[in-house]
This record gives structure tokens, sequence and C-alpha cells, in this order.
């Protein structure tokens, strides 16, 4: 049994930049002895990660606890992560050895954590449903995918949808619920490379745009010609401002997320704000927290629509990254680099 | 009876700075014949101009007409301006000789209008009703600020109000309407000079912040602690940015104007877009064109508020300059150099 686990601790929280490596690295990897089980506890192997954008904003230098949505990741503490784990030891009458859970694993190896706060994960080879999807597309991510498009920003089949991020986790389900649960009148999506883009429409975009294209500005421009009532943002910045000229008069934006926005530090971003008030712009932002309440009916319409075949699981609609434990920051940086398709996860090998 | 008119035209559409002489100007000054009155006109005489922010948006060169929320002024043809006019001849049934109407009047002396287009107005001295209160606190202004607070950022008792532009025409507005109408919890302005803020605060609000003060940016913090509901923004920039970390969770901001952005070109200017997503805040953008099916329902309520005596109406709630007709753009000018204290007016003499 494991006694000891390797984590990597947040050492340094960024302002900009993520440092691997270097007296100023952001992450560093130490090994801990593990607490004893206790009563209702369970010990832990992590086998797979989630990353998400979402976790640069948590450990952000200086950021102020309340304004984050969560508590931020605390100096020297291990960095916080979803994952899937396999129960090794269990002293809970619910849990037994080698049931799969879905638990904030953190970058650890092993861990001590209580039964309540381990969620069962139930994978469906028939229909396709992995452990891994528990983490994406069956997890957080269409959760935030669903809530965003159909709660926030009440997208119905009249609408024409513009996405970000499209070949992401949370993009790439918002395509698929776009077209197959609500079915809207046409989708734009937006992705950083003509690879990504042709996956993008496999899922069910009617087009989509390569955004590191010379003739993006223009392309967008020609693919928006009408103007759109929603706008699905992942990303922020320069293209969110450009979004802002593209959106149809009383049009929607969905605040989903910012990456390009985590690791700029506090550049300056949006030029065309006057559009938010020429053209009456409603933009609101999403946390996938506020969607605790329709959790169980979010998570039925989607397991339905996977089942149905309406929403795909393919080898495609994920990356998996065989690392080694030294490797996951690493790995998670792919995310800032465009190194994903679909859900990014980290496969502990 | 004229026969001719001056009229100030856009000569040169600006990019950022207006430019009031050189061979560039903004404007020009010209004389021009008048048409006959036809049937069912009037040839009206300009006595009062209103001057509004807005009005430097609907100039912007190479503005695109179908983002813009009217059609924009076109090069060469008379600055658009709102005013009240006295007719001096009619040919139509129900205006006389004497009569004051509100119109678009534009930056010309005389004009010929249908009548059709001419609204009368009907001062009110009992209650201290003067005919410069229908551009403002009884017109469009009163009106904006109204729909704005009340409709689209639907603010009620319990909540905590900042706004900035707080001695600008529709900010002094608001500040009374949520502090009289409303009842609002608690009120914040933001004004350009001590002066400004005293007054402000003797309309009701419970504290005003001088943003010129060195200390505003902790002045600010300071009479926000909590964060507020509601942020009825008159000016973008810069103190939008920062009211972004002021807001509460689920906040709301009505994107009213942005008058720091409107001569600056296409600057980049906000750096906390993250809190629209952690804090999931909730912006609108307004016109108050989309109030005109409520029209009579809100000025029924302001004329109550006068009459009530919630709203005053007093000399300091307007800032009239008497002015030559040469004098109509620099007049206007001080609009941007933070000139006037409640609706700003052209007194022409």
């Amino acid at each position: 049994m494991a006694s000891q686990t390797r984590q990597w601790l947040l050492t340094n929280p960024p302002v900009a930049d993520i440092k691997l490596s270097g007296d100023d690295a952001t992450f560093s990897l130490v090994t801990k002895e593990l607490p004893p089980v206790g009563p209702n506890q369970a010990l832990v192997k992590t086998l797979y990660l989630s990353n998400d954008p979402a976790q640069r904003t948590w450990i952000q230098k200086d950021q102020d606890p309340e304004r984050l949505y969560l508590p931020p990741v605390q100096k020297d503490t291990p960095m916080k992560a979803f994952g899937i784990c396999e129960v090794v030891q269990s002293e809970a009458e619910n849990l037994k050895k080698g049931d799969l859970v879905l638990t904030e694993a953190n970058w650890t190896e092993y861990s001590v954590q209580d039964a309540a706060a381990l969620r069962p994960v139930q994978p469906d080879p028939e229909h396709g449903i992995k452990p891994t999807h528990f983490l994406g597309s069956l997890g957080f991510t269409g959760m935030t995918a669903y809530w965003g498009l159909v709660d926030v920003v009440r997208t119905t089949a009249s609408d024409t949808v513009v996405v970000s991020g499209a070949a992401g986790a949370t993009g790439s389900m918002v395509v698929q619920i776009a077209k197959h649960l609500v079915g809207c009148k046409r989708i734009i999506g937006i992705a950083g490379s003509d690879e990504k883009c042709r996956w993008v429409e496999s899922l069910g975009a009617d087009t989509c745009i390569n955004y590191k294209s010379k003739s993006f500005k223009e392309d967008l421009i020609k693919a928006t010609e009408g103007y759109v009532e929603v706008y699905y943002d992942n990303v922020g910045g320069e293209i969110l401002d450009l979004m802002l000229t593209r959106m149809k008069r009383h049009g929607r934006i969905a605040a989903c997320g910012a990456i390009s926005n985590y690791n700029n530090g506090n550049e300056k971003q949006i030029s065309n704000w006057n559009e938010v008030i020429f053209n009456r712009i409603e933009i609101r932002g999403l946390i996938v927290l506020d969607a605790m309440p329709k959790m169980g009916e979010i998570m039925e319409t989607l397991s339905k629509g996977v089942k149905d075949g309406k929403i795909k699981m393919t080898e495609e609609s994920e990356t998996i990254v065989k690392s080694k434990f030294e490797d996951i920051p690493s790995t998670w940086m792919m995310l800032f680099q465009g190194g994903n398709q679909g859900k990014l996860i980290t496969q502990l090998v």
C-alpha cells in the first residue's frame, strides 16, 4: 500500500507566463507522506487528470479570493485538478477496491479522500462511454456547454450561433448541442487550424474558420453576413472584440472563458465597446457552478444525446496524453499552445 | 420672413479628436436658401439646442450605418441635433405662430419642417417646468435614465447602484430616479469635480466620488465595500474597467454611454474581462429608442415625480449656455471637457 505520494505544488503563482523550470518555476514536484485512511475515507490512485483553461485562473498571483468563483490555489499547496481515480483501499461502506471515482484529485499520484467527495462513475462500453468522458462531454465540460448555450443565453432553433474555441472541450460540445439538440439555424465555429476546423464541421458546424489564417477577419465577416444572434465565447480578447461588430441588434453573448487573457497579465483588450451600446448587446458571464440545481436534468439530456448518437464520443473528441507524473505541467500547458482537440486529458503512466 | 438660414455642416467626419478650426475642421458654417413653406409644413426658428455625447457617435468617420442605431450624419449635411423651436410661419392646422415645438432642429437657425415631425411642448410654470426641460429631464434624457435603470437592468429597492457621469444629464436623472422613485438601498455617484459631487449628493446620492482625485480608485473601492448590484455606465473606459471589479456576483451593468471612448479612435480598454465570467456579470447595452413603446408610461411617471417634488428641476439641473450661432460647435464641445452640470443646452442669442 502506498505510504507516500508525489505531488506538484504551486510554488510561484504566476502574473503572466507559466514557467516550467528555473528558480521561479510555477510548480515544483515534492514527495509527501500520506495520512492514514480513516473511517469513511478511501485511498485513491489518480488515473486521469482533467486539463482546463480555468485552472490558470485559480493560480493567478494575488487573485482576490472574493472575486474568484472558488477558493484560489494557495502557494505551496497541491495544484487543483479534477480527475478520475481508482480506489486502492476503502474504509467506507459504499466504496470498494477497484471502483472508479470522479473527484478533486489534484496533481498527486495518491490521495486520501473523504468518501463523500468521491463520485462513482460508471462507464458504459455498449454506448462507447469511457471513464474519461466523465471529465469532459458527460462532466463539467458538457454541463458548461449546455448551461451556457441553452439556459444563460436562451439559444433556440431560430438562432445563428458563433462558437470560439470550437475544437476545445467546451466549444466542441457547444457545436454538437447547438446542432443536434437545439437544432440551430446555422453554426459557425472558430478554431486554430484547418484540421481542427474540418473536425468541428464534422461535429455539426456549418462552417469553421481558422483564426490563425491571414484572412480570418474577412472570413469571419463573410461567414456572419447578416450578423448573428448568439456568440458563445471561450477565448475573450481579439476574437471577442471582433465578434462585438458581428452581433445582431439585441444579440446575446455567453462569456464562458477567456483563454487568450489568462497568461497576458493585465493587457487592455476591447476597442469596440460602442457596439454593446449601439446594438444593445446582452453579455452574460457564466460558471458551471450555477448549473448545479439543474445538473440532473442536463446530464440526463446529454446522456440521452449520446445514446441517440447525436453527441459523438469518438477517439477524436478527446486528446488523451500518456504522461509520466513528472510531465503533468507540460501536458497541461498544451491547452495554451492549441495542442488539444476536444478535451485534453492526462493519462498517468 | 426669413428666406435664408445659417447652418453648421459636418464637413470632415472625425476619427478621433474634433477640430474646430483649420482646413480639416470638423464642421463648417454656411448660409443656405430656405425652401418655401408647403402645406402641412411650418417655418421654425431654433431657440435651444440639445447637446448630447451620443451626437459624437453619429459623425464618426466611416461609421457603418448598419451598426449605428440611427442614420449617421452624412458628410456635407447639417449636424443633427434635437432642439426646441418657435413656429414663425405655419401652413399646418394644428400649429400657430409662436408655438413651441420639440424637433430634430439640427444646427440651423431656421428650418422648414413637416408638421408631423414637430412635437408641441407645454411649459408649466406652476410646477417649474420650462421649455428646455423637454430636451432633458422630461425628454429623451429622462426616458433614457428611467428605461435603463428600471427596465433594462431591473433595479429595485434592495439594490446598491453606482452611476458614472452622475453630474451629467442622464446620470443626474439616474441618481434622482434611483433615490426618489425606486428607493434604492444606496446610491454612489461618480463625477468630475468636488463641486459636481456635492451637487450629485444634493440630488440624492449617498456619496459621490471625484474621478479626477488622486485617491479615486481607493475612494471608489471604499464606497463600494461589499460590492454593488447595479452599475449604470455613462462613460465606458477606465471607470467601467474598474467597476467590473466592484460588481457583486450576478451584478448588472447598464451600458448607456461611453463618453470616454468617443474621441479616442480605436483604443483598447478593458483589462478586467475575467470578472464578467468569474462573477457572472450581466451587461446590457441600451438605446432610448427601445423605450418608445413605453414612452407614455415613463413620461407620466417622470412628470408625476416632478409635480410631487421628487425630481428636482432647478437652475442647477441644466447648464444653459447663451451662444451666438457661430459658437454652436464650441459650446457642444463643453460636453467632452466636463463643462456642464446636468443637461447642457445651447440657447441661441
